[in-house]
């Protein structure tokens, strides 16, 4: 097809799958086609599958219970097998905010319970006037609420901290992280009808996974913003996501979020359980420890491009998402020359407090090596810091909350890759 | 477990299973756990699974690729089977606003096609300066979006318009409807490469299924807010939903949202296809018919209770969903008397427009038989009419935009079904 030929012809159009890559395209774009970005194409690994050459030669698949995803796409979490350990998101895959269900990523203590909800209960006990039992249908016969929220396990950003390594693609780097719309009750309700009593500072919760993982959450939170989930995405939790019921605390550390919920305790002093004290405590320099750090703090990766990709010259998006559990993301900038200028990325509206967000941003490409790096700042005035600044701070060994500026590499003939960190 | 029995054992926590449904519990709630809502639960069909009676006694399953459901949650569209048919999203079985992927309804005038991306392409011709031909590829070099609306299909509501049943279910009554967020970028944005001409007041937008779906819109709506979009909460399109890539335009009726879509040519008129003339044009009184009506006013359905559900008396939870193709939900009333009182119902927020909006309303039953209607109005001052204006408006014969109050039944027994209309 030429330019200006106006009188594309039937044929032209119902051999659409002949149509030339080297037609007219706008500036920019040109010879895409002969070499298209491979980012984001986990379906390289699967059988095509036979496809007619025109696809409205015949009538199509019927409506079925359930869709299935194009045999051209495989979005996987990895890595999978362990029972004591994690699964992440295929984060190079994604758009928008939205993690898919079946995709959300997986850290687990010991494996995933299968779980009766008819007889599953959750107690509330301890420094209460009245401890109580609740099935899953009377949690669900309190007011309940849909918030959009992100779930970020406090390692993320662990291995690529530790040893980076240029093949390591967004999944790998910063995987264990999701965002989604939670429903459930606000825990403040439902520890109303227990009342708690004044003595209680703290609430102890605990999962019915063979771990009995359990962490001690400070009351305040209660009162703020926790949930007992029993839904994401609009659907019950999957069985890997705390079925039949988990706890929910926006912009804490994932493993707060207790799985697959059987008991809270209302106590006046942590519990000191093994799942705070062995794990989830922060190494600082001088042999000190910090205890405890729930908040997540702000933290930003680009999605695309990402490594295994082969970029063109010539104008592309630079796009990824951006969280706080502080609030909301306020502005990320993008750097394109390896830290040396820095400039705003669009952020896609709404932007929610303690949820991804979205930023795009326009980059002219003219086929240098070069590096790649976001910059995120919330509402309260953080900024993500460079990793100097990260390390000195906490010191080498640190352990969790990698929240400091990744960087990607690009080089002159268009691969991406990961280089560490600012 | 007994009132201020605060000394739980261990044991009783491991015997968790067998904790008694008659245990002490909120006023209004007691008795809930003898005998359990049935509604949202097709978990009912499947048999059950060998589930241990303590989920802690051994580890659970490791990680995975993609999660999948519990055993108890089987959500599913209904019916299936046809190419040139529908299946409906499980309203009953979701909460919030978000509608899991795998769930979204269909409509689809020849089926499914299979469509190899790679060799997928979009051309846009007629009234332009340079006509062009996009791979998907150089679609996504643009500056993408990412937003969250509602997709309805305009003729949800017709079979419990013709022939209410009490047995429908908010899925059979209304479940041509979804909501998530769709990635793409801005029509206006191709468009502006290609040049359209002053004489262009339409497009025309042609599918790749072997019905050659394809609708005419005027311009304006591509100036405004229409995308081309590749993703719908954050992954690829399914086949069942335009993979590779759709036409997305935010409010309008769902036909007009043409999927796998292969050109889009400009023009100075509508070009009546069979889609816009034998379909998709709506009967009026007296004869007539009203030509073209786009947009989906405002709406909204119960979705719990609902009908199979058999409640119990005291405090629940009446909760649904609703929308406009106009801008945002203002407010949602809800009546518990049949439609002689209507108080306003919570909003989940953030309250998005030309979104699904949940709505909830905490609700005291007495016991007596009654019926449940919602009445939704937008930001335009649109309120959702009765059946009866509705009826006097656009006569009987009407076959599409179904937006009048619906009305749900409750038996003095709990027993709650669908009676039709208000």
């Amino acid at each position: 097809m030429k330019r200006n030929d106006k009188n594309i012809s039937r044929r032209d159009l119902l051999a659409g799958a002949a149509l030339t890559a080297g037609a007219t395209l706008v500036p920019g774009l040109q010879g895409a086609a002969q070499n298209p970005p491979t980012a984001g194409k986990a379906s390289a690994t699967a059988p095509p599958p036979v496809i007619p050459a025109d696809p409205t030669a015949a009538p199509g698949a019927p409506t079925s219970a359930q869709s299935v995803r194009s045999s051209f796409e495989n979005p996987a979490r990895t890595p999978v097998g362990a029972q004591a350990g994690s699964s992440l998101t295929p984060l190079h895959h994604l758009t928008g905010t939205m993690t898919p269900n079946d995709l959300m990523f997986e850290r687990h203590h010991s494996g995933v319970p299968a779980i009766d909800p008819a007889r599953h209960r959750l107690v509330i006990h301890g420094l209460v006037d009245r401890p109580m039992t609740f099935t899953l249908d009377e949690l669900k016969r309190f007011p309940s609420v849909s918030r959009i929220h992100f779930l970020e396990c406090s390692g993320n950003g662990r291995a690529a901290y530790k040893e980076p390594k240029p093949e390591m693609t967004p999944q790998i780097v910063d995987g264990l992280t999701c965002n989604g719309e939670w429903t459930g009750v606000p825990l403040a309700t439902v520890l109303r009808e227990a009342g708690v009593q004044s003595a209680a500072t703290w609430f102890f919760a605990e999962g019915s996974d063979s771990a009995k993982m359990s962490r001690s959450i400070p009351i305040d939170k209660a009162w703020d913003d926790a949930l007992l989930v029993w839904a994401f995405n609009g659907e019950a939790l999957r069985p890997s996501n705390g079925y039949p019921v988990r706890l929910f605390l926006p912009g804490f550390e994932g493993n707060t979020c207790v799985k697959w919920l059987r008991r809270i305790k209302l106590t006046d002093q942590p519990n000191m359980s093994k799942d705070e004290t062995s794990k989830y405590t922060d190494p600082l320099p001088g042999g000190k420890a910090r205890q405890f750090s729930f908040l997540m703090d702000a933290k930003s990766v680009i999605t695309s491009p990402s490594t295994l990709a082969r970029i063109e010259r010539g104008w592309r998006e630079i796009s990824g998402i951006a969280w706080s559990g502080r609030g909301k993301i306020q502005n990320v900038d993008v750097s394109t020359d390896g830290g040396a200028t820095w400039r705003a990325a669009e952020l896609q509206s709404p932007v929610l407090s303690k949820a991804h967000t979205r930023f795009t941003f326009m980059w002219d490409w003219n086929g240098s090596a070069t590096t790649l790096m976001s910059r995120a700042s919330d509402d309260t005035g953080y900024t993500q810091p460079t990793r100097a600044v990260f390390e000195s701070t906490r010191g080498k060994g640190t352990d969790y909350h990698f929240n400091y500026i990744r960087a990607w590499r690009v080089d002159g003939d268009g691969a991406v890759s990961f280089s560490g960190a600012s």
